[in-house]
Formats: C-alpha cells, structure tokens, sequence
C-alpha cells in the first residue's frame, strides 16, 4: 500500500479545493516546542497581524508575543513543572487556537489547546500521558434509566485484560456543573491515569462508570436526538427539557445496569463514587441515600446540597437540623465506609461548604479523611484528586 | 441538586480567572443559524476585525462577511440541500473556528466546524443525524496483532440491542491515508448512519470495525506512546515507526480478535470489507489475499495497487501480467462473492484506476456493481457509499 500513498499525497498537492487547501495551509511552524529544560516555545505564523498574545495557565495570565522577519511570532516560557497545560493565542484581540496544534479539549462551550509537560516517570505529566503501558477500552455505552425516562450515554472504562478477567470493582466517576459523560476522559485524563496507575500496580484494575450528571437531557451535546446546540453553564438561550427525576434518585439504573451487563463483583467493598463540583454534590447525595452501596466516597470540591432548593439558612444550620438529613447520614456511617474523602483547594469558592461538612461531621463523630491542596476550582486539583482516590480503593 | 448547580452558576460569574473568562467571553451570538427555508446564517462578534470572510463547501470558495454596528460579521447563504457541511471563518486573512459552534471534526491536522442541513426524514442530514432511534455503542478497543508487533487500538460499532443478541455480521470500515480509527465515526458520522438505517429496518443490524489503517502506528495521534505529535500527509518532519508489515498482511489479526471476542457470526455470509481511498485499496488487497473470507467488498474510490511499489507499468498492463494478481483474483471471484462494488465520484483523481479495474474485470467476466457519483475525493462522497453499501449487505 505504499504506492498508493504515496499516489495520494502526490496529488493532493497537485489538486485545489476547500479540503486540501485546509489539510495543508496551516502547519508551518511547530508549535508547542516543549525544549529540553521544559521550558516551551509556542509559535504562530501570522504576517498581518498587529498583536499576537499568549494566554493559558502556563504563562501569568495574558503575554506579549514576538515577531520575526518572516511573520513568525513565539514566546517561551518559564520552566514548567509536570502538567497538563491549556492555552490559547489572542490575536488582533481575538482568541484563537494555535493551528499546528491538534490538541484540544471542550469545556463547555470552549475549546483550547493542550500541551504535556513531564519531567520524569511517575510525575503528574507522565501520569497524564499515554505511556507504553497495556490499555483499557473507553465505550460509549447507552443505558435505560427508567427513573429519567430516558435511553442515556455514559462513558465506561473497562481496564486492560477484561475480556479474560472477571468480578471487576467499579468507580462510579462524576463530572461538574457544564460537563458531560465526556469530560472525566477528555478533560480529566481519566483513561491516562487509570491505566498508568494500574500498569505500575498503584491501584486495581477497576471499572470506571463516567456518567451524565444532568438528568434532563440524555448525552453530551450533540450526541443525542436534542440537536447540535450551543451549550453553556446558564441555559445560553436553549428551552432544555425538564428532567422526570434527579440524579441522586435515578442512580441505581446505572448501577443496576453495569452489574447486569459487565463483568463486577456486586457488593459494597467493590464500589467507589466520587464526584468533582455538581459531580461531588451528587456522591455526596447518593452516598446517603443508599447508604450501603458503596465503601468508597470522593467529594472533590463538592457543591453540598441538604434540605430545600431555595432554602437559605446556613450550611450548618441546616446540617443540624434536618432530620432527614441527619438519618441518612446516620445510616452511612453506620453501614462503616471504608473511606469518606473530602478533597479542597485552598482558594475555592466552595471552600466553606467543605470545611462546614468537616466541621458537621467532627461534631457527630463520623470518620472522614481530608485532602487540602493549592488553588481553585479546577481541573488541574480534581486530575490528582481522581489520581489520589483511585489508589485508595478497593484495597 | 439544582440549588448546587445555581450556586455554582453564581460563583463562576463573580470569580475571574482563565478557566472563567475561557467559559464565558466568546458566546455571544448564535452561529451557524440553520433558517426555515434551510438557508443558513454564520454571525461573528469581530469589532476591531478590518476582513472577515466565510470559506466551506456551504458556500463558492470564500464569500465576504458584512458588519454591523455592533461589531457582528454576518453571511447567510443561498438554500442549501441537506447535508453535512464544513466551514470556517477567516478574520484578517487568518482561518479561525467559530468560536459559537463547538461542533467541530478533525481531518488530518485541521479542524473545522460542522453542521448539518435536513429538510425532512430519511434526506442525507437526517441520515447523519442523532435521531430518537435506539443507538449503537462505540468503544475504542485495544487488540493484540502479532503479524505488526504492536498492541493496537480500534473503534467497534455494537448495534443497539447487542447485549441480549447474537451472531451479528461484522462489517469492516477502513479509512484513507492521513486518517485513523477514528476517521469513520468523525468524519463518516458511521455510528449515525448505522444507527438511522438499522432503525428504519434499511440495514441489518451489524457490528462495524473500524481498524487504524496505518500498520506503524499503533492509534490516532495523541492516543498511543509515540507522543502528542502533529499528524500530515506527507511526515510533516516527523520521524515515524517502521511497520514490521503490511496492513493486508496483518488484517486477519483484526478479524480473529473480533471473533474471539463479539457475538459474531463466523462465516463469509457475514463478513463485509469496504474502505475509502487507501482503504478502498486496502480492502481491494485484503479481499484477494483472503479470498474466502467476505462475501461483501466495497471500493470507495479506491487506491489500486497491484504488483511492487515503483512500477511505473500503467495499471491495466500490470492486471493483465501480473501473475499473483491474477491467480488471487481468480480465487476471489471462483469463491463467488455476494457483491463486489466499486464506487467513485465523476471528478475522482482515481477515476482512471478504478475504469482500468472495471475495464479488467470486464475482460475476465468477474462480476461486479459500479456506482457513480458526482464529485470527487470527499467525504460527501464516502458518507453516501456507506449509506448505501451497508443496505445492500448481509440480505
């Protein structure tokens, strides 16, 4: 087959049109360039252009970059620590990607760059990265929720060595306000972490269930028969549909339908839940209102919800006094979890919700581990957050 | 759990900070607009903008945008026909996405943003299209292939309703030069298009392989350990794996992989082959190597290799001498193939190879089905020969 690719390329230089022109216009410099000492030197061919500026959490806030005799304009960074990075370019004061770079990633309505930075095996960069190591599957799966009305999607990871193994333990994995059963795989580098974590024997070959968290509509955006809508965090003009229940009450049809359809042990020491944000707030909720099902609970970052919508007594107030509240959690601590994590920056706005939780569940006695990082609400706390959690369970 | 979700919506409208301003500065206007009368509107909010111009195969090569007061570029296209269409805009000479449609697919190195035009059910946008049908799941699978030495990964299509049924026929999906197992799904929207014929009864339901076709690369950019490099047709400066052979050569490690671990039936009257340029070839080549192994070959506009690469005898000589060709292609028809079908568009730069096969097979009597289109080498084109490809197998 060679020559026949070699056929090819040929004439698709030799031809016009809309689809070579675009395969080949726009690749002309390398960009990003991560240099030996890990700083990393972004360019962008732009001749016209009056201003070209960098921007991402790999550079503070909004830099200048450079032009060269040719059109060329770059900037290079400070050394990096390990990390997964985002940016995006800013020219003429409009925020564009960098066009020699096919990485991305959607978070909610916005698409950036991406860019990895390792310095060594075993550092956060390397835990995000695909490595030499054996792979699992990531299906997207369609599931009936008969709580939601709904056919869903959810995205299930099955580890390396399924199809031989059996009685796997399950990680139920769910995403914030604004995502969807895509973001825990592309913007949480769930797949990278668990298989780097399994590979090295850190955690057990598990399943992770990455569900859609928002029970009024049945997949990400565009993958379901609602259309190709414009997402966003504060309903962006878009008529959603309204949900038939929430997600804390329609939890058990994913549960019920993975322990049907997959190869897992079914019963407590074999579930974990966890949850970053909105996604926090529902392992928080389903870790009460079923609490014998699972051993393991992650709040990262969570958005705690107890009593009424609209109900504005303080957190801790309400902690006291709701009596259901207080019979649900009484339940789950009593059923012994072997693991109650609550995981922080020290700089997000959801930080005192937190620290009222510790300070509820210090006074009542239940037995919780905490985890206090550097920084806010953000995908870079909840990758080590999942990472840190992922080896606590099932052990 | 609204009152989290509405918490958060707050918090993330009063904190700043890249992860915010990326959410929330760039939706301000609705683009594409898909009109009642199918025209469509393309708005870009561009103030400080001297040149925005709009490119895509929506429009005739690239059409002007004209602004208003407010800074709001805009174009609204004649009628268009259904169909997925691609575009672009193009601000002070420079392409960049519409940062109002997060919809966007991946053809080589560029991105472009997508849409889809449907005037009514069962028309080509409706066909690509997710519709309130029962849905087919998609996994990335990772397989072992000895012949390449390589643990290698490939998108599986399970039709809805896989997990109580069995013996389905498997329909294998190659993609062309520059593409990965990711092609099909993206580009050739083939979960849509299975899923939408499967529901209306127009096609069996049935498995689809969709393999990586390039046999030194393991997956698609980005998702094996050769690094996050910047994929191009012609090496783009970097240095690939050797393959340790070829992809016909290997092709039954694919096909074993899926029979040992699909509920599969395993017999010629359910194993189909078709592919698209360099998978057109690939599966040409595959069919005749393993001549009693599909019942159902499918050529879209194909790449035609016969004999050693280099040989610069034309096409038609070298079917008419070469003799491994000719005992292979008498094995292939001997066996009786249910449909051979060789597909190309009138403007194809490959429309001469595929003439000198058919001129061939003519001249041998080995039956065959051509299908010609208008158009050439583009998606469109490929889109509509699985449509009707896959309603002609497995009957």
């Amino acid at each position: 087959m060679k020559k026949a690719l070699f056929t090819i390329a040929l004439a698709f230089f030799a031809v016009t049109g809309f689809a070579q022109q675009a395969l080949f216009s726009r690749n002309v410099v390398k960009s990003p360039e991560i240099n030996a000492d890990n700083t990393v030197t972004f360019r962008l061919h732009a001749p016209k252009a009056i201003t070209v500026q960098l921007t991402g959490d790999c550079v503070d806030g909004v830099v200048s970059m450079k032009e060269d005799s040719l059109g060329v304009w770059s900037y290079t960074t400070a050394k990096l620590e390990p990390e997964l990075y985002s940016y995006s370019f800013i020219v003429n004061g409009m925020r564009i990607p960098d066009p020699s770079n096919i990485y991305q990633n959607r978070d909610v309505a916005t698409w950036t760059n991406i860019f990895i930075v390792s310095a060594q095996k075993g550092d956060k960069g390397d835990l995000y990265s695909v490595n030499k190591v054996p792979h699992g599957n990531l299906s997207k799966v369609w599931y009936d929720s008969p709580t939601l009305k709904l056919t869903r999607r959810m995205t299930v990871y099955t580890p390396a060595g399924y199809e031989t193994g059996k009685n796997y333990p399950v990680l139920y994995l769910l995403h914030g306000a604004g995502g969807d059963e895509n973001a825990w795989s592309e913007l949480g580098r769930a797949a990278q972490i668990l298989d780097n974590l399994i590979a090295t024997g850190k955690a057990k070959p598990m399943i992770v269930v990455m569900t859609n968290g928002n029970p009024n509509t049945a997949a990400a955006p565009g993958e379901w028969d609602f259309g190709m809508y414009q997402p966003s965090m504060g309903g962006g003009g878009v008529q959603m549909p309204q949900a038939a229940a929430s997600m804390d009450e329609s939890f058990m049809d994913v549960v019920n339908f993975i322990e049907k359809n997959y190869k897992v042990a079914k019963n407590k020491a074999n579930r974990a839940i966890c949850g970053l944000s909105m996604g926090g707030g529902h392992s928080f909720a389903i870790s009460k209102r079923f609490p014998t099902t699972f051993d393991y609970v992650g709040l990262f970052s969570a958005a705690i919800s107890v009593g009424q919508w609209g109900d504005r007594t303080p957190l801790l107030d309400r902690m006291n006094t709701n009596a259901e509240y207080n019979k649900e959690m009484a339940a789950l601590f009593g059923a012994k979890p072997k693991l109650y994590w609550i995981a922080i920056g020290k700089t997000d706005f959801l930080y005192q919700q937190n620290a009222d939780l510790r300070k509820w569940l210090d006074s009542k006695g239940y037995p919780y581990t905490y985890r206090e990082t550097d920084g806010g609400h953000i995908w870079r706390n909840w990758r080590i957050y999942l990472s840190e959690f992922a080896q606590m369970i099932f052990k």
